[in-house]
């Protein structure tokens, strides 16, 4: 193989590096030989170490939750930080990292594998949700961070919740897990299979071993399938008109609700890397907090923290009642947690666009209100 | 163009062909200058012609209803058919067409355009749900066939049966529509876009000029977008594990779910050619029984059909609501029409399933018990 050119995708502006050149071991087997880690923070760790915000990225996989004085553009979760909103850099150290797995400065498929020199790509191994989070805690260790405030995160971000909570009991006072599951099923897994299937299917792909940013009308397949289950009917069919807009034609956009679909497709180019997207999306399908436990009774035993527990009623993903399952068997177990399920027609991703709602729910329980 | 080899999708053994020269005005605009329509009958018209029951076919498209002396093989609607049964050719001359725009015998992309002396292939026109009904209408007057006693079908044919009732009132004297809808939502359209994105994505589509089955990979893989929506989320997550059953990997099938998307996506290849797929895929978001009539009322004005519409509570391709409201429309307008609810996990595809619940529900119907 000779030297091919990476995608793209580089680390945000405002984020830090801690390099860590001890070995990783995977959940399900085989080690990463080193860890690279980005992560970007807002406000001061105290000297006690006991003001620290965990902000777990969704799928998109990123550090840059919110604009800084190094990287000033919007995060991804912008309307979270500031004063007066639920993470106050004032009062709190906040702490987002970059994702396991993905391409933006955290160890991925895009990283030089130092047993080759070569990066990755279609190498990289099979990594779990349980893999990032332990990533997270390798970092939380390097800071210095015994025990969390608060540990937030919605979709992926609410799995990576629901994981620390479980296989790390302590390691947060207060977790939140919005539009999350405690482990995936079958027919969450058929919808990612099919994003994958788009990617595999552009001859583009070559394997993982692709030039640039390689298949990206797979990529842009699998993000219009993923945008399928990420906003809800409701508002598809309220949003854009029932009538063709151009001329009927198989290769053109006739109806308005294709053009959006392009939008969101094209959108992905650039800023995910194929194999990335690739390796989280079966991440999330293997997700499973239970695995390895004898059952659900020994897997909470050490369990201390008081969970918020967020759902979407019109949730197309994750339907409400899986997202609901984990404050269940918490309640069950005899643990502090709180459901609140909201309507909202964004359904799954309702968690990135209702921020003034997100942000003073999540506000009010991190301050214990 | 050279000479390319056809899809391995013929005419049905059992079927009939008329061939009716005449050229055939499309709704969209355009002509085909002649036309072939392949069909299957059971039993015996009577001299007065008024024995007749058409089954329009589903998106699969052939004519091959159910078994006969000429082809025992079952067909796709096998437990309709006999002694007892909602269509029994002792009593009904019972004719299913198969379907403008598909592979089997009736005018499609392979057949040969008279024109050029080759098939359409790439070249076949947009159609819609109206032109494949006003295909049948065309057969039935060959037949010299006035008034049906009966017209049925179920999704795509739920589609023809709602366009026969308003553009060809008085044809029928007892409609049933089964999990279709009057007018395709963009919700719809959009999970439709993404399946012949996926032929369209396949380097073997070549704009619809490939050789032999061609885009296989692209066609399994609509088929899987397909098998989604066609069936529910509760059965998926009853029906498969949710631990995987092999070694994760992004290449192969970890969980047993896979499999199963895998098996419906290889049943696709060689019964459907993928530019009858795209064809009549596009009919059906372009499927608006409302268009070109001044208003709903106008629409019905004609109307005298007595209707059963029946939806499937679970149906995750057409809402239950949107299937209802064909009914609704035609109760505000005076007309005789019932609504039946059903409930079944296995969603949009029940009618070709509970077979034994719609002979019953459809038999009863159209003996007006």
């Amino acid at each position: 193989m000779g030297a091919l050119s990476l995608p793209s995708v580089p680390m945000k502006p405002g984020a830090d590096l801690f390099h860590d050149p001890r070995p990783f071991d995977l959940e399900l087997g085989g080690q990463l030989p080193e860890l690279d880690i980005a992560y970007e923070t807002w406000g001061t760790l105290s000297p006690a170490g006991d003001n620290a915000i965990l902000v777990c990225p969704a799928f998109s996989g990123h550090s840059h939750l919110a604009s800084s004085e190094r990287d000033p553009s919007p995060g991804w979760w912008n309307g979270m930080v500031g004063p007066g909103r639920a993470f106050d850099p004032e009062e709190s150290f906040i702490l987002c990292p970059a994702l396991l797995g993905g391409s933006y400065g955290t160890t991925g498929p895009t990283s030089i594998d130092p047993r080759t020199g070569k990066a990755y790509r279609g190498h990289f191994p099979v990594i779990t949700v349980r893999d990032i989070v332990n990533v997270h805690i390798r970092l939380l260790n390097h800071l210095g961070i015994d025990r969390l405030v608060g540990a937030v995160g919605g979709s992926l971000g609410g799995m990576e919740i629901a994981e620390l909570l479980v296989s790390h009991p302590g390691r947060a006072a207060r977790c939140v897990t919005i539009s999350g599951t405690a482990a995936t099923r079958p027919y969450t897994v058929s919808i990612r299979h099919i994003a994958r299937r788009a990617i595999m299917l552009d001859p583009e792909y070559k394997g993982g071993f692709y030039e640039g940013d390689g298949p990206v009308n797979g990529l842009r397949l699998a993000r219009e399938v993923g945008t399928l289950f990420y906003r809800s009917r409701e508002e598809f069919n309220e949003r854009f008109p029932w009538e063709p807009i151009h001329e009927p034609s198989l290769a053109g956009t006739t109806f308005d609700v294709q053009s959006y679909l392009g939008y969101q497709g094209r959108k992905i180019v650039g800023v995910f890397d194929a194999n990335s997207y690739l390796t989280m999306s079966m991440a999330m399908d293997l997700h499973d907090v239970w695995r390895g436990f004898e059952n659900r009774e020994a897997a909470l035993a050490n369990v201390d923290a008081e969970t918020l527990v967020i759902g979407v009623e019109e949730d197309r993903l994750i339907p409400v009642d899986e997202q609901r399952e984990i404050h269940d068997v918490l309640v069950e177990a005899g643990k502090e947690s709180t459901w609140e399920s909201i309507s909202s027609r964004i359904g799954h991703d309702a968690f990135l666009v209702e921020t003034d709602l997100m942000s003073e729910m999540v506000g009010g329980f991190l301050k214990g209100q």
